[in-house]
């Protein structure tokens, strides 16, 4: 038996470059070792767009679409529906009858998420979203989260969760250990340090050829380079920064270039458009196959959330019985 | 069809006369007007009873003893166990995320209940159980609510989330309205205004006639009486207060004899024993038929259960298609 190992993400919007880069592209590797759960992550995105649901359940398709795209093998990982899991729920009350409300407020992550959002409230569900992200983890027994840095403060708290409820009543689940990944954030097309969608500067995983040319093309550079032979700084260049994540193997002879003045912008973001558009062709045609058989989709995560509930049952069935609250079994 | 009617016990302990005069005679009353939905909230249970969850598991067949023995008819009142309907967990996580942590912590009766408690520290899922109560009431789209006083603020907590809810998707619980009861607190043995089993001052619903007798032979009465003759203040006895409670029709005379030092307290005891042991004396009748079938009383639990969830289900199936996360309908 493979060990588990838990991914997903927030339904909030289309995946794109950044998503694939920082963890897809990592993702679609690791299925060949591990019990891969891709987890659609519903509901966690309505506890920030709650006011907006229509956001979540338009976008659901697009995502498990953007999966298969880039590689996600149904056959290898098990893509399923938080919201269709109620086991999700339960655990997560369990939970919550130990985890301190001070514990969640100092939660650095919880903290940032909540000041970028300009919350001025905080909502009870936002505060308590570690304790369904442990709920996540822990009914699937997953063993390794690939995580960014960023998250390394729920991951810690998911285990400090678990060695409790282990202490309290019998241990039942790994502890999950963080599979921290080493990529660096994405620039956004407008230098950002972040591609984002909110923000407008993401190329989506279902941009087609044009899209990416022309996305490519209002990318920011280094001012200071108005003619070609002007010396660049590559370093501060966010097409050069697509270089070292898409087309690593290029990139000394594009910072030479750059910094001698020998090759100008506009050929510089044409062959890293080439170059993505290489990466993208593959998920293209995949996209293509799925997008002819749209029932194919919903199949494969209406299969995906059964397997994935049938896990969840037998660990709650765990559960009630640590909890000695299997009444009738 | 009758209006809903939610009522229910956290499962701490067996109940007794205290829970009979303040809510389950008036209970067993209402099951003829109302469709009546009877809890028995062992997750509640658990949020302040997380570190002994035995506690909650040896007494849920006591309490559904309790309540069949003084005359919830499960023909009449469906009997269903909380943590057996994931719909309410489920419930709870849509509901938490438009209430405010403030408004929570500013809830009068999660205050003093927590300062009653002792608690040093907040749990989260006890600052959140007016969440949990909300969905309780909504699940099963509850329009009554029989509480005392202290309720209140969790009635009305409910109605603003209900409330909240209509209006960010569509309008599809009743509005539930609090049925106060006018039963003042029972007092305990020991003269403390609150009977309590935790307190050791509860007469159990479950007593023999030799334990009643003896639980009145030492109620606290007033201590100015030492002799027969001496006059007696009434409106400070324990016994008195049970005179109110469960013989109201003896209440003139006793009052008089015992101001006028006409009536010894053994005496005045021995008939409210007497009274006592004629109202528990049906409910012990109907405790031995039960006991004699131990499966039965699980049965009534299971069918209860599965007519609550059945229930649950269905609302569920309305919040996901106000929600719009109803994906596969
Ligand atoms: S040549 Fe390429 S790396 Fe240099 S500034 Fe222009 S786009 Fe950036
Ligand atoms: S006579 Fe009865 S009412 Fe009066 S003090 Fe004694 S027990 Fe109480």
């Amino acid at each position: 038996m493979k060990p588990k190992l838990l991914s997903g993400d927030r339904i909030t919007g289309k995946l794109h470059l950044g998503h694939y880069a920082g963890s897809l592209k990592k993702r679609v590797e690791l299925q060949h070792s591990y019990d891969c759960y891709v987890l659609l992550a519903d509901v966690q995105a309505l506890t920030t767009h709650y006011e907006n649901p229509e956001i979540v359940s338009e976008n659901l398709r697009n995502v498990a679409m953007d999966y298969l795209a880039c590689g996600i093998d149904p056959s290898l990982s098990t893509l399923f529906i938080q919201s269709m899991i109620p086991e999700i729920a339960e655990l997560t009350v369990y939970f919550s009858m130990f985890v301190t409300v001070n514990s969640l407020r100092h939660n650095p992550t919880i903290k940032s998420e909540a000041a970028e959002r300009g919350y001025k409230q905080m909502y009870y569900g936002f505060l308590g979203y570690p304790v369904s992200q442990a709920a996540d983890i822990a009914i699937c027994k997953a063993e390794l989260i690939p995580v960014g840095e960023d998250q390394l403060p729920h991951i810690e708290q998911t285990r400090k969760i678990i060695r409790r409820f282990h202490q309290l009543y019998a241990p039942i689940f790994p502890e999950p250990q963080a599979l921290i990944s080493e990529t660096p954030r994405l620039m956004g097309l407008d230098g950002n340090s972040k591609m984002s969608k909110g923000l407008n500067n993401a190329i989506l995983l279902d941009s087609t050829r044009d899209e990416v040319n022309d996305n490519i093309q209002r990318a920011k550079t280094d001012p200071a380079r108005i003619q070609k032979h002007d010396p660049g700084h590559p370093e501060i260049c966010t097409v050069f920064s697509y270089y070292q994540a898409f087309s690593p193997e290029l990139t000394n002879e594009i910072y030479s270039s750059c910094t001698q003045g020998k090759i100008g912008c506009k050929d510089c973001k044409k062959t890293i458009a080439n170059q993505i558009n290489v990466l993208l062709e593959p998920m293209r045609e995949r996209r293509d196959i799925y997008s002819r058989n749209a029932k194919q989709v919903d199949e494969i995560l209406i299969a995906g959330t059964e397997h994935a509930r049938t896990t969840a049952k037998e660990t709650m069935q765990e559960v009630r019985d640590a909890m000695k609250i299997n009444y009738f079994a």
